[in-house]
């Protein structure tokens, strides 16, 4: 990817903001735009949004073709992703499309057929002082992003976190009430690399947050493909180094 | 587990092995005999065997819930296996089930449901030497194992094996041909352990190896839950420390 | 060790409990013995306790030689304890003695010897409030804690803590400050298993605190070595399988 | 290092070259000159050599602030490097440099530093074929490498290797003796990431190779420290968020 763009879509249940309420007032053209609109002054990526209500559920053959890393958020309606979508996107992961899981993507039916576990978690939602913690500093995904930052109100994640011990564990979140979340962690699937990153309830206008954005920004760069990437060929192998 | 003994369940496909040739003569009461009969003289594990074609497909909620490691062989017929079967399972390994998965088991449905990649390799079935080297030596599972074992005629698997990176690689085999393969690998899910063991293409006795044998039964000690593990409660917390 | 007792060395700098002050009120006869205390009434474990002041800085060869587990508490004297203290205890530890490194423990030679990182983290020394939250639940070390305890009175220590990423995170701490830490976590270094565990500053109570106690006794089990683990021979191979 | 090039300094122990014999027909101008030849084509890359009988034995702290990227081939001098040039490069690693350890560097002072292990491993050396099978494809240390190369001629390193479980193995060997080595991994220590990479024997011309040399440039540009990465304040932290 050294020279062409990194091709980003960013995915979203966009079910929340059509209807009347907080994310609606919040996001009134969708999560998906405000997570766009925090990509699209990165001159080394090209951004394209999708939704579950698009044709293929948004994310056809042709447009998984074309994305180089796909950001996933859903909550409600996760039930409502087809296994075959599941299917065609767990493929292209596999074969290198790096994935960013943000927030309640965390019971995704992706996520959680990559990850093999329940992937749940405790959780509370009043509104509460969040801190991120950094715990990989130098990191790719912590570039620009100071020793902390805190949020203000969000809705609290706590562990257990039920998924398979991280790769990297970017970040940890301390909140108000004392419960404390692995917020950033990185797994790999086959060839591609999923980073799952916490902030992001539908209430508050979490993904107009600065910091927020820069470390998504980041993600999106850890995340994409390698160029010249060789195809493995499995399957049967007749011949062999005999002599 | 302490002083109780560890309940193994042995699930077999047992499809081979009741068609006339090489797999019915090697084994004619089944590969599950086999190797349950390498556990049985270890007074410490109480055995059974289940196979594909019982009620439940031989894990029934209430055998699941009897077992606490489960090994798992299986080659042609993993479509059979229902998916409402391998949930049950998983969610037994998520609450603490060990889970030992022997050779063609790596394409079974619950190993890749875990994993969450496609679990592919290359392989040869020419019945060449296969030499296995300890990469962990003093690991529960490489006990009463030497620096390396070999064996005269087995399947070739080769490497790119499709998993996440292991936990822990315990095994590493090279074969005649030049081709190498993580031959035996430990992941967590949830409270469960998992191990992958490559050796026993049903061509071959190879589960009457007592190399073989020990590493299965030191893997089965490995994978045995902890007991008075408390269950996690998930959901929602309201209550929080405020002072 | 199936059957043979744990041979536990419960070691400490034993350097502030010998001034008057709080060390000194709070644990008359030294650190080392509260820790120990709390191991012996587990029949399973043969306890003794050494201190940086004991000839070969109590661990001598034969000391060594006779240990499965060694729990290590120092603060003010890392600096006294020798390399080839260091070096001799490493060695041991690459055979497979298990290496519980407590609290101020993190900056002792032998832990920063075997993690290869500065070990560096933040801290704050005023008593407040630490949850521990079991992220790994079903592990042998979280054996009877439930899914977190509290501490009411510790001194903080914060992320980012220089470590090699953890094989597994068996707990992280949320402090009334705001901080977090993994203050529970696990690695593999040759055939020997390491827990670092954070709880212990030595103006507070706290190896006298049942949890603690808990935790600690159940890394002992863990860390323990596995018998029959055959030794490697490294070097020169003439013979190679050649036909 | 977005922009500016990777700063690659090519390190060399530089003894056996300088004595009549093979090393020195196969590397007239030292085992560094030929690695730094398979680098300087990369635009990318500004790249220098350094040798243990340098100044500073190669390392000054000057040296050290202005490398992106060491690479360290020694095999006969271990010995001869200072402790105080051992504790200057791992305090850059852990700041951020990169660090390619190659062939018999696996002794090295300063990768056993960074590991805390004894990295020893078993060895034969009579010219004998070694394959390099690709585990992790679409890894950046592996981009235009096919599914695996051979070399015909090399000294065979065989398992166990002494060293923590690798956070990525990107290549194993086989070799035609039967022997198994991880022949390529991963680690990360503080902010620098390290890679060891086996290839390299000093009677064999293996630093010429093309795909030996994509290897070693891959990694240079996978080991570059991220810009911008802030430091980490370690220490006492007086304040807390006690609203």
């Amino acid at each position: 990817m050294a020279d062409a763009k990194i091709r980003v879509t960013v995915w979203n249940e966009f079910r929340h903001e059509k209807k009347a309420g907080k994310p609606a007032e919040i996001y009134p053209q969708g999560i998906h735009e405000a997570i766009a609109a925090g990509l699209r002054p990165d001159a080394a990526l090209s951004v394209r949004t999708a939704t579950l209500d698009d044709p293929d559920q948004g994310v056809s053959e042709k447009t998984l073709a074309e994305t180089d890393v796909l950001t996933w958020w859903g909550h409600t309606a996760h039930k409502d992703v087809k296994d075959e979508t599941v299917a065609r996107v767990q493929k292209r992961v596999l074969e290198g499309m790096g994935l960013i899981v943000l927030h309640s993507g965390h019971y995704s039916k992706i996520f959680k057929a990559l990850m093999g576990t329940s992937c749940s978690l405790k959780w509370r939602d009043i509104g509460e002082r969040e801190i991120f913690w950094v715990c990989k500093p130098g990191h790719r995904i912590a570039k620009d992003i100071d020793d902390h930052f805190v949020i203000e109100k969000e809705e609290m994640y706590g562990e257990h976190f039920d998924i398979p011990e991280p790769e990297e564990t970017i970040f940890i979140s301390s909140f108000a009430g004392g419960e404390v979340f692995r917020s950033g962690c990185t797994w790999k699937r086959g060839a591609g690399k999923i980073f799952y990153f916490r902030p992001g309830h539908e209430t508050y206008p979490i993904y107009f947050d600065e910091r927020v954005r820069t470390v998504i920004r980041n993600a999106v760069h850890w995340a994409a493909p390698v160029a010249n990437a060789p195809k493995q060929d499995y399957g049967n192998r007749k011949d062999g180094w005999w002599k």
